[in-house]
Parts: C-alpha cells; sequence; structure tokens
C-alpha cells in the first residue's frame, strides 16, 4: 500500500481526459496534475526544448512525492519518454503504448492511421512501435496541426472544423480501419471524426493508459489503501482561468486546489 | 554617432517583417533579433506570463549591449510595453502607436477595425489609443486566434483558410474603411484579407514602426555612422530550422549568425 499521489502532466489541459479515467478507475488515488500552460502547445516545438520543458515538470512532481509519473501528453510522450526514465527515479508511463496496443487489438486488418501533432508523427514513436508489436501493420500517419486551436478556440461547431477535418482525413478514406486519436485533444473532435470516416474504429488512449496505471501499481505494489479517498490538485505555469474552465467541461465538476507557479523550479 | 545595435523581439518568426523594413530604412544599423520560438506564441496566454517573458528578453538585449528596444510582438506591444518601459534603461518602442496612427491618417472616416490575437484584443491596447487620438472614432476589434497556426502551417493556399477568414471579419463587412492587421503574421493574409474586405484600407505596422525607429534614432542622436555596414544577428530559444526557413522567405536572402539559447539568462 501505498498513499503518495499518482503525477500526470501535459503541456496543457488536455491531459485532463487522462486525470478522468484514472478518477474513474482509481478513485482512491491521490493526483497531482501540472499544465504547462505558460509554455505550451508543444506540438509545433523540436525534440530538444520538449524535453527539457518535460523533464522539468517530472522533476517537479518527484519533488513533490509522487510514487509514478504518467506523461499524459502525445508530444511528450513521442519524444520524452526515454529521457525521463533514463533522469527520474520512479516509474514513468506514457500514453503511446496503450494507445498502441489498443489499436492492434481492436483493428480487424492491422491498416492503422495515426493523427497528432507534428512532432509527435515527425517523431515516429506510433509508427514504429505498431510496426514492432504487428509485423506487416499498414501505418499512415498525418501530422494535423490546425486542431488544437481548433478545439481550444471552441470552433468545433464552426464549418472550419468540418473543413480542417476533411482536408486532413482525406488520405485515410478507405485505406485504414483504425485510427488512434494521438492528441489528447482530439477525443473532443471524435464525432466528427467518426463522419468523415465511417466504420472505421477510432482509438483514444486516455482509458487504456488508465489501465496500465493500475496495471503498474499493482504489479509493484504501489496501489493506495483501499479507504483512501482520491483527492486531485492541479498546478498550472500560467494564469488558471482558462485551465479552470476547460477543465470543468472535462472532468465533469469544478476543480479545487489550482495552484498557479511561476516555473517549475522548486 | 552610436555603433551599439537595435534590438528587436518577437514570441516567434513573425518580427522579422520589422527587421526588414528597419534594414531597408536604416542600412548602416546592427539589428540583434530575438525570437522567443520554445513558448511563443504568446496570443493565447495571460498578461502575467507574457510580461514576464517579454522582460526576460529585454533584460537579455539590454545585456547585450543594444542601444534601443523595439517590442515587434503585438501581443507583447499591447500588454507589456509599459511594464518594459518601466524596468529597461533604453528607450522602448512598440508597434501599436505607429499602426494606430497610420490608420488614423489614412482612414476617411475613421471606423477602422483591428484583428489581432486573443491577448492583443483583450487588451483593449489598440480601441483605447485609437479612441484617445480620434475622439468619436468607430472602432471594432476581432481576436483571430486560428490565422497564426494557418501561417505557420503554411495552409494559405487551402480553402481553410479562406473559410477562416471569412468566418472571422464576417462582421467588418460595410462597417469598416481600414483595418489595422495587428499581428506579425497577417499581412502574409493581406492578398486573401483584401479579397474578402474590397475597398478597405489595409494597415500593417512594420512599415511605420520602421518610420518611429528612424525618428527616435535622430531625436536622441542614436544613429549609426553612416559609413557603418549594418548587420542582423539573431537568437532564438527553439532549434532554429523552421525560424531560418520561414525568415529567409521574409528577408528574401539566407540568414546569417543565428544562435540558439537554452534560455534567456545571461
Amino acid at each position: 500500500m501505498d498513499a503518495r499521489p499518482i503525477g500526470i502532466f501535459d503541456s496543457g489541459v488536455g491531459g485532463l481526459t487522462v486525470v478522468r479515467e484514472v478518477n474513474r478507475r482509481l478513485p482512491a488515488e491521490h493526483v497531482v496534475y501540472c499544465g504547462d500552460t505558460a509554455r505550451g502547445p508543444y506540438g509545433g516545438k523540436g525534440p530538444e526544448v520538449i524535453r527539457q520543458f518535460a523533464l522539468e515538470i517530472a522533476r517537479y512532481l518527484e519533488a513533490a512525492g509522487v510514487k509514478l509519473l504518467v506523461v499524459a501528453c502525445n508530444t511528450a510522450s513521442s519524444v520524452a519518454l526515454d529521457h525521463l526514465k533514463r533522469h527520474t527515479r520512479v516509474p514513468v508511463i506514457g500514453v503511446i503504448e496503450p494507445g498502441v496496443r489498443a489499436a492492434l487489438r481492436r483493428s480487424g486488418g492491422a491498416r492503422i492511421g495515426v493523427i497528432g501533432t507534428r512532432a509527435t508523427v515527425r517523431s515516429e514513436a506510433y509508427q514504429s512501435r505498431l510496426r514492432r508489436l504487428r509485423a506487416g501493420a499498414q501505418v499512415e500517419a498525418c501530422a494535423c496541426p490546425l486542431l488544437v486551436p481548433i478545439v481550444e478556440e471552441n470552433l468545433l461547431a464552426t464549418p472550419i472544423a468540418r473543413l480542417a477535418l476533411r482536408h486532413y482525413l482525406a488520405p485515410f478514406h478507405g485505406s485504414v480501419d483504425t485510427l488512434i486519436l494521438a492528441c489528447t485533444h482530439y477525443p473532443l473532435l471524435k464525432a466528427l471524426i467518426a463522419e468523415e470516416l465511417p466504420g472505421v474504429t477510432l482509438v483514444d488512449s486516455a482509458e487504456e493508459t488508465a489501465a496500465e496505471v493500475e496495471e503498474v501499481l499493482r504489479a509493484r505494489r504501489l496501489a493506495a489503501p483501499g479507504d483512501q479517498h482520491g483527492e486531485n490538485s492541479y498546478f498550472v505555469s500560467d494564469s488558471p482561468e482558462g485551465f479552470i474552465e476547460i477543465g470543468r467541461d472535462i472532468l465533469g465538476g469544478p476543480l479545487q486546489r489550482v495552484t498557479w507557479l511561476a516555473d517549475w523550479k522548486r
């Protein structure tokens, strides 16, 4: 039994979809969440900078006493996961491995598409992992850099969202049976994506990642005492108004204990 | 006479439009440019964070020995200009005052529209300055947060650009005679904007800002010796490949002396 919190981080607000699934599945666990809202989004930045930012936050969470680190950001998982594993002392879980396994389990013909940020797609993290776990898998990946601002600017209900999706998803028509939504923002576009690609199975990794968290906690005997009442706390690097607003929508209720930090160095 | 360089900074690559105009108008001046590519764009962030980032870069440029500071970023000019003036020892020029004066000079009926980032529009910097300089001016402002990613992702030639502009510019139809492009990225959309708003005068502030730089240098006797051959150098916080590529297009030639800095603290 281990009462310490789980640390979860993202470049912004999107990783709260992972928090929601962890809360649902593991209600006894405390969660400390970090959102790098002052410097995010990460998706268009270079790998060295993403690694540096991710490690600063990982160290912040380690110093806060977390027992496990979840990289809820696809971009950071794609380019910084090994770096974080090498430079921290707690177990580290990313979102790629769970997403890849779910896609392979659910895909009939192993014809799998991946959509994500530029940095995620360029890293080839999903593509190489899919091919390693399933020889002969047909993998197509496409960077969709406009989708994050469309979600963040709440343009989901405008024709712009549909046109952007049509633009990005055209290459997948008829060529994939499963599509991995490799960015925490994309599940919010799920209904529109399903209309563009009817019959294609959509995989978002938040649920799968929560299942992996449970597995690792059990295997390493790190689970919280069953009678513990799990609580969340949140740390962000920009002023928290926008984070609190979108966060309430994602988590289905108001966020308590939100702290704005000037930087991640303790 | 003063041989020291002029410091110009922006959240990313867009401020190079100001560098281009300064180079054209003042070929004897050295320029040191800082682009905060690791943390930009600034347009969706809160004012406190923007002030902190801007002051870090201003101090970096002061320590580099600049004689004058140009805030080429509309967002930083909108929320951080007074803060920078209070906390630095060199003269500071923003892009708002020059843009506002040009708009008032060129607008017949003083019915002026402003498009910019969320932070720029929310700050009311343009709106209040326009109203102060011209009592009775009719001012309408609209935040266009999708336009920066459309430019940065090179989607100018796609229907997405046109649809986004139609979405954002609709409120200006028939109601303004002049539109201030209050973001360094927007001049690249000028032809499309002109098609959407025929007959409306478009003002971009890069040229006007360069004229103000010349004026301040002359008034304070800070101009470079006439026989000096001005050179540019560039400092960025993310890996410089993308910056160099877009920069070449803006400046019409390859960029020399580009340095990647881990952070802005000397």
